[in-house]
């Protein structure tokens, strides 16, 4: 045994190092590295992961450990060093939470996994629980079944992974018949070997001219919210809250372009702890001249359990429970970041930034379409992702342009109606004969980030059938009546909705996700804190705030229509408001500027209204468009934005 | 200065008999009755019941006591035993609280009482607050800023006025800065002359043929929601809940059909506190077979004392806390009544009955109408009241009529645009001239209630203002754009609401009330726990619920604008949705049957499909109404539907 052990992890440690070299291009060696992970992991199940962390839950008498799918920083994109869900399960999708007792093993996840959890769990002891299911327990549920009742159980959790809120519910709800819970990181013991570090990558200062806001400025305007809440020190964990207000950007996580790092503001102090060597001297210069201190990443705690101040302010929904465990400070105000509203209301130089971005993503999107329809004329020889690849390209011509904002989504008839559509280069679809092509993509742009969505029509145009063009037209029809409204100041985004789903819903037709999120200024391609969901949410929409407009309809294994614009919300000119009775009124200004697919349009069901509009659209775009673009391209605008009639 | 207050209380007791008397026939003396009270009024403050306030709250060691404007039901029409605001103050607007300190009183009430309350408090020591001012203070914020900071300072309230929440909300935020709460009635004791009975009117078996559901089953459906809970026992406070719930209506106060009692409800009892003298041998005999328990009105705080049960539940917005405070049983659950949504979702008995009041109501309504425009021919001698009392009578006429489900609302020109206008026999209008009136009305038929707003032209249809046409038919839009709204299940009325608003807010103009309200069913004209409103409510819309559809146009010292029709929510025949992705979709079957002044109509502003609508509902109104008129109201109303194209 001694030997087959050595073996395997002479095996092991050669595919990791190869898996760690192929880490540092994961964007593009997605597929090799996945697989590579596979291997290991099959390999790594042989030494029992699973053995160490219940070896560790004995010795912390613990009784059911729990590993979520987050890190410490409620990021949406995570960093490899924190998939301790993956590591413990060797699934890899992107939600999940795994649950580990004494005698069983099993893994939480929706509906988007079940196909991909069953094939990464076969052969683990992980059972899998599928969330969606209306008969499946909650987590919480079933550590109650199962507890043992005659004497107590203890819960474990590593208190890094769960925000203050999401631990006290889980407490809460355990607590209800006499469960503990225990903070307790029973991972790190047990994951000594080959463990990705946190990234090391650079950070660099995102200058003011596209910031448009001092750092010293944003400092004031939070520590006056803290002093409205009486509190003189805050501590900040989530990603784009620490970006925006420091005027810092990095690439320590795909999409995203922020650093790993927490702060904490007190009213004349401001730390910020990130490790010295992603620190170049000519931005430590700039941060010092601002005010700020730095300090190791790994301070954090202990320079919590330290802080004198009166009371701590901190957002229960992104910081993390061992930041809040580390705070001697008596008073913690536990409520939602005010950095979230001063995020999403945009300045005007990064509103004039974000038209620039959409511009250039235009002109890259016009040059896509161009080009396809050269291959469609010349004979297609491309799969999805292709598409994406090419797609990118064009994308990456922009100048100042540093990353996608997500992964393209490029589905390809059927595979456009799975909502969370990731081509793999082993399952993808060939673009070939008739059919509808669903586009989903973004990018980010020093002066900021991009998200868009056109569905297109490939092959024959007399192909089309009715229904495609039905749902096209219902989709078009919700997306341009919520990009026309108009809306007293106050109005939130859940009373918006409905707007885009009014036409489809007349047909019972609708879909299952949001109409509209939050998009971030050269950051999170997702932000809040407004948004425009049927969901319950009492955030306003505010002057400054960009959302998407996006609404869909998806037909499984026949085809997904989306269209998608980015919008920003402004004042309506009081002067065309002639009867008015005096309040302040909304309305969006539209920022996407490319064309739609007009021969997907069922003409007879558009108004006069809805038509007059799509033609300014049109009109606008090639106006704006065509100067950026060559002849050939511009030709092909031209027809794509000739109006309807 | 004995003989003075001798000779006063002779004055004071014969004017209050004479007041009493009046009082019976409060609905058709109110002017009478209001002068009559305000004279006692005057003279009873020369005998200072502040100061008799002021020497209980001395005795009582209180600081600062609370009247406000409830009563211990919740109620939206209050009797006059409770109206212990307007009895200290003397002013007599439905919604004000007033605060006594032993050296100043205070009124707080909102603006649309500015005016009355000034006339009413003049001479009194109270002071108007005016709390619809953005400078005004809350009553806890004065209270905070007033109290002496040197001892501890005690607010005293009579805590059957105070609902559970709204009683732990004030004690809380008075905690804040260390002032107590304090429990205590000190009207009562002073209190003690000429103040009205609890109303002993009979109450009444209300039929299973009206109601559509036995007691037995409603109980069994609410003793699981209890069971739900893991409640036993519960108790129930607001009147329309128990009139609901025991099939029992009565006519304890205005407009609506209830009966003063409380309820407790336990797995295997339910007990009725109600005055023996209100139930007839006949009501008590069906009671008792239905195993209803009847004690004393009195008795409900002595039986919560000795109530034996595991875990007792009430709705903390609907009970008062000195039922509460009465309660011995250590677990009490605070939570939503279980029979606010069982309300609301009405049988398919209710339905129909709601059909046939409606029915009624077009009747009475289109005779009006008739009445008027022969009155318009033959020269109008009528006031807003006249019209109103006209109104009532041809109400009166339809069967099972039982009274007004609220004070009809006849705003001529001006008048129509003060939202909760009531016209004054001393200052109401006189119809002559042009001019745009607004109606809005009920009535209690054993079938149902009903509530219908119509807006009509009076006088020269050529000297129609344009902007009048405009106004009418931007609501007009909005209210058919609502009734024809589909949805899925799930949805709530804030996600509903913008589709009455949206044609207004393209131009800037907006009301300032609800676009619907729930309707009970031979009860309260307005209920919860669902609305069509702008503002935050978890509650979806139901099967089965009645909404009212009302949205307005406003222009002050102009007109007001306003159609309302009470609409059903009901499945969507799933044939109709060919393309359906499968959930359950919802629309409004509307069941008002009465006819818009299509003379205000901008033709031009509407749309093929909203004529459409407008035609086909007109058609039905012709079809359903007309045989149940004479032939000159059938031609009347022929006219008044004829079809626009």
């Amino acid at each position: 045994m001694a030997f087959l052990e050595t073996f395997i992890t002479f095996v092991v440690s050669t595919l990791q190092k190869y898996c760690d070299f192929l880490q540092k291009y994961l964007h593009i060696s997605f597929f090799f590295c996945t697989f590579a992970r596979f291997l290991i992991w099959v390999i790594m199940d042989v030494l029992k992961r699973l053995q160490l962390l219940r070896a560790q839950m004995r010795e912390n008498q613990v009784d059911v450990y729990i590993v979520p799918g987050t890190d410490p920083h409620a990021s949406e994109y995570m960093a490899p060093h924190w998939m301790e869900m993956s590591w413990i399960t060797g699934f890899l999708g992107e939600s999940g939470t795994a649950v580990v007792t004494m005698d069983r093993a099993l893994l939480w996840t929706d509906s988007r996994y079940y196909l991909q959890a069953n094939k990464e769990l076969a052969g683990s002891s992980f059972e899998l629980m599928r969330e969606s299911d209306v008969d499946c327990p909650s987590i919480t549920e079933w550590i109650k079944q199962t507890a043992d009742t005659n004497r107590q159980w203890t819960v474990g959790v590593n208190p890094e992974m769960y925000s203050v809120n999401g631990y006290k519910a889980l407490r809460d709800e355990l607590a209800e018949t006499g469960i503990v819970l225990h903070s307790v990181d029973l991972i790190r013991p047990i994951w000594t070997e080959n463990r990705p570090d946190i990234p090391m990558n650079p950070l660099y200062i995102y200058e003011e001219q596209y910031a448009g806001e001092s750092v010293a400025n944003k400092l004031q305007r939070l520590r006056q919210a803290m002093t409205d809440k009486h509190c003189d020190a805050m501590v900040i964990a989530e990603l784009d809250e620490i970006g925006w207000l420091l005027n810092i950007r990095g690439t320590d996580v795909d999409f995203t372009p922020c650093v790993i790092a927490y702060v904490v503001v007190e009213m004349t102090n401001c730390v910020l702890f990130v490790d010295a060597k992603k620190v170049s001297a000519e931005a430590a210069q700039v941060l010092k001249s601002e005010g700020i201190i730095i300090q190791p990443y790994g301070n954090v705690c202990s320079y919590l359990q330290g802080l004198k101040a009166s009371a701590v302010m901190l957002d229960g929904n992104r910081v993390n429970e061992a930041l809040y465990e580390a705070i001697t400070v008596r008073k913690v105000v536990v409520t939602p970041s005010p950095l979230q509203v001063m995020m999403s209301i945009k300045n005007e130089v990064e509103i004039a930034g974000e038209r620039q971005a959409m511009l250039k993503d235009a002109v890259a999107l016009t040059r896509f379409f161009h080009w396809l329809a050269q291959k469609e004329a010349t004979g297609m020889a491309e799969t999805e992702i292709t598409l994406a690849d090419q797609l990118h390209q064009f994308r990456a011509m922009g100048e100042h342009f540093t990353d996608e904002s997500f992964g393209t989504i490029a589905g390809w008839r059927g595979n456009g109606a799975i909502v969370h559509y990731a081509a793999k280069p082993e399952s993808c679809a060939k673009i070939e004969g008739n059919g509808v092509l669903l586009l989903d993509s973004g990018g980010q742009y020093l002066e900021g980030t991009t998200d868009i969505t056109r569905t297109v029509w490939i092959g024959d145009e007399k192909a089309i059938p009715a229904q495609v063009k039905r749902d096209f037209t219902l989709v078009l029809k919700g997306h341009i009546a919520l990009a026309r409204a108009r809306f007293p100041k106050g109005t939130r985004g859940n009373q918006l909705d409905i707007l885009a789903h009014q036409y489809m819903w007349q047909e019972g037709v609708t879909y299952g996700h949001g109409t509209g999120h939050g998009v971030g200024h050269f950051m999170g391609c997702h932000e809040g804190p407004a948004n425009i969901r049927t969901d319950n949410n009492t955030n306003p929409i505010r002057l400054g705030n960009v959302f998407s407009d996006e609404p869909g309809i998806y037909r499984a294994e026949q085809y997904g229509i989306r269209t998608e614009n980015l919008v920003v919300t402004k004042k309506v000119d009081s002067a065309s408001l002639a009867h008015s009775t005096g309040e302040e009124y909304y309305e969006f200004e539209v920022l996407t500027l490319c064309f739609y697919d007009t021969r997907l349009i069922e003409r007879s069901m558009m108004t006069a209204d809805e038509i007059d509009w799509l033609n300014a659209y049109h009109a606008r775009v090639y106006r704006e468009v065509s100067p950026l673009l060559n002849d050939d391209e511009k030709a092909f605008l031209a027809d794509r934005c000739k109006a309807l009639f």
